[in-house]
């Protein structure tokens, strides 16, 4: 196993302008597993309840997703209820169940400690940090973060940071942890923070990656419905690290290159509810739209 | 003169985040004109009062803006009052004095009626299709318009748009133009409505350019502080059209390239008040930004 993500496994209520699907599956380390899947192996540390449909096991497996730090105990899966209007940037949620996610306590499987790459998903950062102290030699560490930690748990989250290669988050996240409107500044405070990059998910807006002397920009795959944004963000780091997971160096060309696979990725995965697209993803899908990337932004 | 422009020149008074300045030179024709200057001969089709200060039109001389279409009649110049936020996408009006632009009726000087690039900005739609009735045979007809038009005079703006070659305008006025919230799907209508291009500008996150089976994205260029965005949008048209003008041909590759050279050219312009940091551009500055736009973009 190459790569490590430890994050939710949900389920979903969701209502788009354009549907409603009721309780399928989602999470973080769900929407980042199954990206990830199209390029490396990648296994997931996460906890369902008694209640979680076997399929949804089945699913992930189908997959190639290895699920031996995935713990069932006795209680009720994490529910996540919401709705989008149509500026699909944001989420409104009528409900959050924790369940059994309120006492998660990531364990990391002896077989998974030697990881390459470690996926930090939006997690209580205490919890990421627990992580890291179990991981033995990390080739790539990356955390993902949200508004309720950088409010709640700020010290904590700036320690996982100071310690992660890179740090990702979206325009609204980078604005609010690095406490500066103007996202540019924002990203170079984030990167004074530690990480050695740091990459700014723009919804529709596209992609931004800060480092050392580093900048680049790729604007998002113009799409005529966004059908469902819910795991778009998670999808991207899934297809990114994914796709990085392959080269043997990890350059700036690797990592621009690795940026247009996850927004690659992350393009379908918002054309359908849950992973129904991402699903039935091909490489030759992956491809196609990689060199549509290199057509809409080449001059 | 290879170059013309119809629109406001104006005396703007400002307030930013960042600063403060009174009755500075402003308005569409003078942003789009200097920007222009930078690449090739562009002549002015506007009114000021008598009140027009005499350095503002040393100062336009001095670029080598044609002048002859800048009538002086008596009365008060356009004034326009507004403030920024820290969210700098947004204009909020204060005080909008039309004064002597009120009774604007644009008469084509004769020198000036055989102009091979025609740019009409944000004026009356009505006004923008006497402009076009006057000029003999461009080789390419642009217009810019704003919300206003878009809600009073929707009926004559079509007819205007049916008749030019390019349409220009932001992400705002696409959407609302369309009566579409998603952008893609706002500017393929836009494209039913006659233009052969459509340019929608996305400030902070860049440009995107529709036509019939073509699509371009840029990114912003990357600012630590947008001084003051005023004008951004007319400098990008000058820099756009200023910089297609040049080449023999106005094939995707053209194009493409000149709206680099618009972004580059507006990047500069919201570094400080009014005209005054793209009155100091040298070719180099410009070229070097261009650069810098080539390496934050590849993969």
């Amino acid at each position: 196993m190459d790569i490590l993500v430890v994050g939710s496994v949900a389920l979903d209520s969701i209502r788009t302008p354009f549907g409603e699907a009721e309780e399928v599956l989602g999470g973080s380390a769900t929407f980042f597993s199954i990206a990830a899947s199209l390029f490396n192996k990648v296994g997931i540390v996460a906890v369902v309840g008694d209640d979680f449909p076997q399929r949804h096991v089945e699913f992930l497996e189908s997959h190639n997703v290895d699920l031996r730090g995935l713990k069932r105990v006795p209680g009720r899966t994490f529910r996540w209820e919401g709705y989008y209007d149509y500026d699909l940037n944001e989420a409104h949620t009528i409900d959050t169940q924790l369940n059994v996610f309120d006492t998660f306590d990531p364990e990391i499987p002896e077989e998974y400690r030697d990881a390459e790459y470690v996926f930090l998903a939006n997690i209580d950062p205490e919890l990421q940090l627990k992580v890291l102290k179990q991981v033995r030699a990390p080739r790539l560490t990356i955390c993902d973060t949200m508004n309720y930690w950088i409010g709640n748990k700020r010290e904590q989250l700036l320690e996982t940071i100071s310690q992660v290669d890179y740090l990702l988050l979206n325009d609204a996240e980078a604005r609010e942890l690095a406490r500066e409107p103007n996202l540019i500044t924002a990203g170079r405070k984030l990167l004074e923070m530690g990480p050695e990059k740091v990459i700014i998910k723009k919804g529709e807006h596209g992609v931004i990656m800060l480092g050392k002397d580093q900048f680049f920009s790729l604007p998002a795959y113009p799409l005529d419905t966004v059908f469902d944004p819910t795991g778009a963000g998670d999808t991207f780091g899934g297809g990114f690290l994914g796709s990085l997971s392959r080269y043997p160096e990890m350059s700036g060309d690797q990592i621009r290159r690795s940026i247009v696979y996850g927004s690659v990725v992350a393009s379908y995965v918002v054309e359908s509810f849950s992973c129904d697209r991402l699903a039935r993803l091909s490489n030759d899908d992956v491809e196609e739209r990689y060199r549509e990337f290199l057509n809409m932004t080449c001059f």
